[in-house]
């Protein structure tokens, strides 16, 4: 009847997305204590936070420490971002964290340059030189992201085919070096996505690559979240990132620094999975209480729809 | 390739459900001009209040008051929502109410009790006793909502027989009285609805009747509305309830009581239907703007998604 997969793992980003984009900071214990909330509901990879500059994103600042007191729970990956060498360095160098890297790459030159101070191509070309550094370190690029793959704030629409044309390289690059190929993540970076483009690019990535996982990174900033990972469950996705409650979004930003909010509501998709008979290996009840906690840490009504009611 | 209608009607709830489940009244003269915003975004039916009881709903104590000073925009009908006789003697009073009765049945005996001290049956009869009077007015029942139809939180599941049985009850009543069918509206009053089941209940009650027009009102109460709107249009509906900025929702509600909380947001759907190139008649910005201003008169961020960011 439908093409929905039997299992979907989510890649949860709550604790990274959520506070990175606040104003303040929050105390690390309690950050430790929501993502072990969030490893106790079942989710089995949950970004803990990012190793990138303080003074551009203060609240990061002490990932760290923060590494040295989230519980360990066997089975779950605890993993990070970073964006250059030194904060790389910096992972290499953190016990307890579960070294995962990915590739990133921009279908946008606008929001490449605006973002990176390099052009697509010149991100192409860093990238493939940062596959070859994890591969000295004998690690697997295990996802690669194609950024803004459903349209950019700056540029505006952004075609099918740029989105196609990194990934066929992509492909490329990967099969040329003998390395299995990575899961190929569609990134609505800033929201942009509709149900139906949804499906079109899904198709058309598959179409490079049939044996590939695909997965989606979306963003619920224009209020189609929920209608873009139904579509992609019909085409078959089972892997997604997403934020408990929803972290990442920020009511009170202003209008052009909120184009970025709003992650998709990982209790939220989960209910949908649920409802759909669709396996997640989480505890519903759980992550809802995890939601909870988020909302009280942060201190304001967040975007989670299903913790605002009952399970 | 899809079944997409070609053209939406949303019918805006907003200006009652949002303001009805506050725990103030706001100013008519801000809710007058919400409304007239709304009008001049290209909305064409608009609940201004309800004639209910001021003891149970203070803040519609003014729906007659606010009737007064809405301006009226050709092509637009200003509805209203009353539940009993004297609701209705009083509506009926009021100039420039487009009086547009509806009939309202329970598919969950035990919402029909709880609501309206009625079991389910004794509804029936108490809107076919309805129907009769308004034919003797000369009023036309333009819709026949079905609460409750996707689930209920006081029974839990609500099978689909017993909205099939209702629908097939409501088509006999009409047929028999020689009236042409009103629209068969499917309520997710608790917000219980997923995708596929939406899909799985259009077809059922199409199967009932395939001239008649189906319709939908939804609640976003677990995050799925805009699924269920993209799974409705893929079944060709174009007709859906809705608020702006998704008023009616409350994000300081206890849990308990925000069970209904939170219609589909018109401006987010109006978006969805834009990118899916469904026309909508709806100018989106204009709508914004409205959706902005509800805010600006609630005086805390809504559940709208687009108006937090671009359109």
């Amino acid at each position: 009847m439908t093409d929905f997969p039997k299992h979907v793992e989510f890649h949860e980003e709550g604790p990274r997305e959520g506070f990175q984009i606040e104003p303040r900071s929050y105390p690390i214990e309690q950050r430790a204590r929501l993502i072990d909330m969030l490893a106790a509901s079942g989710l089995r990879r949950i970004q803990v936070g990012s190793f990138v500059s303080p003074k551009t994103v203060p609240p990061m600042a002490d990932t760290e420490s923060l590494f040295e007191i989230v519980p360990r729970r066997a089975g779950v990956r605890y993993t990070a971002l970073w964006l250059n060498e030194k904060g790389f360095e910096k992972a290499r160098g953190v016990p307890g964290l579960d070294l995962e890297p990915n590739l990133m790459l921009y279908a946008s030159d606008a929001f490449s340059r605006a973002n990176n101070n390099r052009s697509m191509i010149e991100m192409r070309d860093q990238q493939a030189a940062w596959l070859d550094r994890y591969s000295r370190y004998g690690l697997t690029v295990a996802k690669v992201y194609v950024m803004t793959a459903f349209g950019c704030n700056l540029q505006g629409d952004v075609p099918l085919s740029a989105v196609t044309d990194l990934f066929r390289w992509v492909i490329a690059l990967f099969r040329d070096r003998g390395l299995p190929l990575p899961a190929l993540v569609l990134a609505d970076t800033v929201g942009r996505g509709n149900p139906e483009e949804v499906k079109r690019r899904i198709g058309a990535v598959r179409n490079l690559a049939p044996e590939a996982r695909i997965g989606l990174h979306l963003h619920d900033t224009r209020g189609l979240g929920s209608a873009n990972v139904y579509a992609a469950l019909q085409m078959g996705i089972d892997l997604f990132d997403s934020s408990v409650a929803g972290l990442g979004g920020c009511p009170f930003a202003g209008h052009a620094n909120a184009a970025a909010a709003g992650n998709i509501c990982t209790e939220d998709m989960a209910y949908l999975c649920r409802e759909l008979g669709v396996e997640t290996g989480i505890d519903l009840a759980a992550l809802v209480e995890a939601a909870r906690y988020a909302e009280a840490i942060i201190g304001r009504p967040l975007n989670g729809r299903v913790m605002h009611t009952r399970v």
